[in-house]
């Protein structure tokens, strides 16, 4: 495959499409947007370094694939309709089988969203991704981390802690018995819940993604909401392969296992219906793992109602009342 | 000074400040804005990588200046009003002093423009500043590169070429005499032109920053509106410092040296009274130094009239027909 022969010509071959809804797309100082009328605009970014986020070496398709995935959950953590996104991309060199496979990764879930790619910055360097995005929902409508109320019950979204397990596995720190593409998948290649994010708005009050490890991510929403929570462990979902670890790395991986990009989300309890229906809709299977209490602080249980007093790592950033 | 204890509390302690005019500003999974009834959105994002575009060791405080004003240079080029922004930050380590200087640096250029920091992201990695911007600007009024008329005049800001000749003492290219603190600034903490950008909204025709050389950006400009220029060379206004260079260096650094971050545009000739007026509104200088021709390619005459014939080095991406 023959090199780019600049930046210029690099942007021209692997990031520059016709604009579609987009006034003006990629190609001049800015992108030009329209909003709808009364819409508000949801933007998020999201930056990962190599060595970091990802391996050296990492198949560059499923990279663009989940480079662009973690801020469409950021979206849908909102509520908001995904719009358009910016990409700005350190590379060492520009390497053009790399570029041809990011690009098609990026641009294959873009096309599943219909949003397109509006400008960026391209530039030598330590291989880093930066992407915003951005996306609009109706004023009034997001699922704001602070709306979570006493009384509310706590949903999560598909199997999280698979992505801790598949690192895990591809690190060494453990070898599984059933490890393959579709495990391997739910790390590099997550599924945004953009769908389930849409399908919620007006049925849950809180919502965040899992992406730091479910307890840690579920302490920043209880303190955003000023509000506790009770969580029943052995509730949250395990697919096939985590429900046949032993249960301490099952509940390590489900608990604080990070990249899982599921959604964590609060509703009432009379809304508990509504629930069900918004996820049948989105085709998105959830689990009701708990519910949330006025008095501050993280308490959980197991199958049997005993309290646990494990300490899990994304947890020490939650500070006990 | 205690330096951060996680990646919360750095952006607790550097980066959150209460919102403004955002509906919801840094601490969910994305940020809202409210745009204005029939107001477009121009967006665009800028990445700088250490060692590539600035020295490691860089003052941080006009690290923070810069990284902002980059960005919104291209607001700026586009006419368009600056509204918020994003920052992704890579850092080696959380350093509180160079964090206290860097958010210091940028924080003083927001609030002098009136735009506030609505979300982003902190990371460990090689030390990369990606900032995108969010400007608005009433649809149809945008200054696009595409709107250059065969007739127009060329004009620039400021006097461009000062930041490669700061570039060129600090890298020890070349010992000037007069080098001060008002020189090094042009490179380093350069000032969008942002008041001229929007003043120029109805006058101009088409416009660009000058980021990678006048005659490269330029380049584009002629390249996206499908016409040719002349250009006089000795039009072009210099500072003191650059007058007192060899007429070969002052060329070189005001024809292709980058980062100066002034603005290039065209206008009808029978505007050239209300740019004038413009400039004068926005308290920036501006000169023209050419016009646009039907004719593709650039064509650069001395003050004597006479033909320039030198390959300047940004001109090499520029095509001529």
């Amino acid at each position: 495959m023959d090199q780019p022969s600049g930046e210029f010509d690099l942007i021209a071959r692997y990031f520059t499409r016709p604009a579609r809804g987009a006034v003006l797309g990629v190609g001049d100082d800015c992108a030009l947007l329209a909003p709808g009328a009364g819409m508000q605009l949801a933007v998020a970014a999201d930056m990962l370094v190599e060595g970091r986020h990802f391996f050296a070496g990492t198949d560059p398709q499923a990279l663009g694939h989940k480079a662009l995935a973690v801020n469409l959950s950021d979206l849908a953590a909102m509520g908001a309709q995904p719009w358009a996104f910016l990409l700005a991309l350190a590379l060492p060199d520009a390497d053009a089988s790399w570029l041809a496979a990011f690009s098609a990764g990026m641009f294959a879930l873009a096309d599943a969203h219909g949003i397109e790619l509006v400008g960026g910055d391209t530039t030598r360097g330590p291989r880093n991704l930066c992407i915003t995005v951005l996306g609009q929902l109706p004023a009034g409508q997001a699922l704001r981390r602070d709306a979570a109320r006493a009384g509310d019950q706590l949903w999560v979204s598909g199997t999280p802690g698979d992505a801790r397990l598949a690192l895990g596995q591809l690190r060494g720190e453990w070898r599984i018995a059933g490890f393959d593409a579709a495990l391997r998948a739910r790390l590099e290649r997550p599924t945004p819940r953009v769908a389930l994010g849409l399908a919620l708005r007006g049925v849950a009050h809180a919502a965040i993604d899992v992406s730091d490890g479910l307890l840690g991510d579920l302490g920043h929403l209880l303190r955003a909401s000023g509000v506790g929570a009770e969580v029943d462990v052995d509730a949250i979902p395990a697919s096939a392969p985590l429900a046949a670890q032993p249960s301490a790395r099952r509940r390590d991986c489900q608990l604080a296992g990070g990249d899982d990009y599921e959604l964590l989300f609060t509703a009432p309890a009379d809304a508990r219906d509504a629930v069900l229906r918004a996820a049948d809709a989105a085709a998105t299977p959830v689990a009701c793992i708990g519910r949330i209490d006025a008095a501050p602080g993280l308490r959980l249980r197991d199958a049997a109602g005993a309290a646990l007093h494990d300490t899990y790592a994304s947890f020490d950033h939650f500070r006990r009342p």
